[in-house]
């Protein structure tokens, strides 16, 4: 008898994790997504600010499904969805399936304003982490030519907009990067020249975190030198730099946008209800409300635990991964499948060298000890024991020696 | 008084040499490359054979001459040179120079022959190498697709032209890629459609070796599955392969070219008399005929040494650009410099695992005694400690585990 086919779209935390813990179950598992690897995301603003090279961060999604017998790799952009003919498609054609697994994750939204779609950067994906690192350090080689002040500060402002963990870390890493390293490398640069602004619409940064982990955070950045704007809202991003709501103008050549997340394009084409940020309405199941053999886990899906839906993080992705495949398994075996519930491990961020926030439950880290916890819990999740090898190494390179080695504008041909 | 200002165009072996040997000369250095970056160019095909990442064959030039109080750098296209007004063009506009100092390297040379030039990659940039890995990835995800055994094979097929030391190195590392880690990674792939297919027009391989070492370097790439094809001339490239001159056509999509090189760009828009390859005539004290203020060293210059011009070694270029600030230091100190002479250290080429030539002078070692030896002067001469430890955990990784790990098919944005 042939066994079901279970396509899982997306070999990020939620795909990956559910991939894995279908291992034992008898289905064949096809893992699909647009890159060949699985990246180690909490990371990347690391690859961003020139401190770890892309091979410490991600891992070929084949190495890492070796082990699971029952499970191939396909690379394809996913285009759609024909829930009738249980068809998912992709750029090479339709591909069958039994169960399917929506784990497509989520995208940069902005809100339908052009101006931030075209003129920011974005830093969900690894080719986005590089280009901003080209970026930042392009525009310090480019205002070494520049003699007048005022377009030279413009070249050195860098704006990230969204006071969340990406773009608390983005700046955290940006400022440590110019503050300690590139200060080092241009001589003649006058550091008062070059900014850190983080913009944030609420009157604080890291809102998911409570009131005194978001005061210790804040201090935390206004030490590092970073300009913190809060209850500030971006209207438009020109060529000349950001124009904020209130009409106040920062010019800037560069503009990173953390602020908006929604679910990634698949949910929009499936067709199914949608939620808020466009992530796919799904029952306590985590199904497809009328279509039981379709499941939607992570940042692409809406998933409620009661009150509203469940935040876009890592933690739930993989709980969710794991639950589905228990699901199938227990359909395939006539069991009814119990509700999703989400056990929450607590959230952190770090703001850089010696510093980081953590929110365990009742226990709550900032500072030096928060940053050590989030230095172990990271460097142990890291994909695979080379990996933690070496970014142990560049860690350790950069905390002695203030030292970002990455320091490389390349660009990738075709 | 204010010191002479040398300008020194490239941060290759010869550029940030000569910088380095200026050290403690009176003068202002100020050296220019389009990349921020020097480059390990003798391990560029690890990067290309996903064994290692940028960072670790790539160094800021701005770190590399952090030490060197008189030398500072800026990144720029350089477009010429006005000899009479002794000022290097740029992107960025003419900078005036009192000595220059030519090392801006070579270039791939398809002998004017379109076909070669648009449909082959390249191999001496890091976006290069990079592209030849994207490529290599690519074809392999991309044969999973196609059930035409004709066309799989065509996409399986890797065609290396040029059986120099980079196409013996390139040729070697991508039959190892193939054969030794993906053949695991793709469980359902015929290890027979893949094939690695070495041109070269002459007789033999690696032709700057003496014929024992010849001989053992091709017995090797056969023993690691090569199909090294000798006398076979391309003729032209087109999307559905290579054609050579006899008429035979190889059904391929990926042409790897390291049979041509000639001396970059500036050579010609300098604007002064060309030897073979393209490369600036120069004196016996690597001097532009009637510009005594002017050198060329390394790839982009034709010095010779008694007969012939000398070979595009990196030695060669080392050599040159400290023999260049010798004799910048003794014209400042009215002294006559003698002429350039070269010290031939030997030379040598790895075929991949355990297996490598080298000769030095009467010396010769090939298979493993040759390999070690190629191990230890390429781990010593990595740029920098941190990188000489990441190459060294990566090496080992890679014998012991049969692994290239950095399998990512990465595009950076701009």
């Amino acid at each position: 008898m042939k066994r079901p086919r279970v396509v899982i779209a997306g070999a990020g935390f939620g795909g990956l994790t559910c991939a894995r813990a279908l291992r034992y179950v008898p289905v064949d598992v096809l893992l699909i997504d647009r890159n060949n690897y699985h990246l180690f995301t909490p990371l990347l603003y690391q690859v961003a600010s020139a401190l770890l090279d892309p091979g410490e961060i991600a891992r070929p999604v084949r190495q890492l499904i070796r082990p699971l017998r029952n499970a191939d790799f396909r690379q394809a952009f996913i285009t759609g969805l024909n829930l009738d003919a249980r068809q998912l498609l992709t750029d090479h054609g339709p591909i069958g399936y039994d169960y399917l697994v929506l784990a497509s994750g989520a995208q940069s939204d902005y809100f339908g304003n052009e101006s931030l779609a075209e003129r920011t950067l974005g830093l969900k994906d690894l080719d986005e982490g590089l280009a901003v690192r080209n970026q930042i350090l392009s525009q310090f080689e480019a205002s070494r030519w520049v003699d007048e002040a005022e377009e030279r500060r413009a070249l050195l402002t860098f704006v990230v907009v969204g006071g969340g963990p990406t773009g608390v870390e983005m700046a955290g890493a940006a400022s440590e990067l110019i503050r300690l390293v590139l200060r080092k490398d241009y001589r003649d640069l006058d550091i008062n020249e070059a900014r850190v602004v983080l913009i944030e619409a609420a009157p604080y940064v890291l809102g998911a975190f409570v009131p005194s982990l978001r005061q210790a955070a804040l201090r935390s950045l206004q030490r590092k030198g970073i300009e913190v704007m809060l209850g500030a809202k971006v209207e438009a991003v020109a060529a000349s730099g950001v124009k904020l709501a209130g009409g106040q103008e920062i010019n800037t050549r560069t503009v990173i946008w953390t602020a908006g997340v929604k679910a990634s394009a698949l949910a929009q084409a499936a067709g199914v209800p949608l939620a808020r940020q466009s992530r796919i309405k799904v029952e306590p199941s985590l199904q497809v409300r009328e279509h039981p053999e379709v499941f939607a886990i992570g940042d692409v899906a809406g998933a409620s635990d009661g009150g509203g839906s469940l935040p876009m993080l890592i933690p739930v992705a993989m709980q969710e991964g794991r639950y589905v495949a228990k699901s199938i398994r227990d359909t395939l075996a006539d069991r009814a499948p119990r509700p999703f519930r989400y056990k929450d491990p607590g959230i952190m961020a770090t703001i850089g060298r010696n510093s980081a926030v953590a929110q365990l439950g009742r226990v709550h880290l900032s500072g030096f000890p928060g940053w050590v916890f989030w230095l172990v819990v990271h460097l142990v999740n890291v994909i695979s024991f080379r990996s933690r090898l070496i970014v142990l190494v560049n860690w350790a390179w950069e905390y002695i020696f203030y030292d970002r080695p990455i320091r490389l504008i390349v660009r990738a041909g075709p």
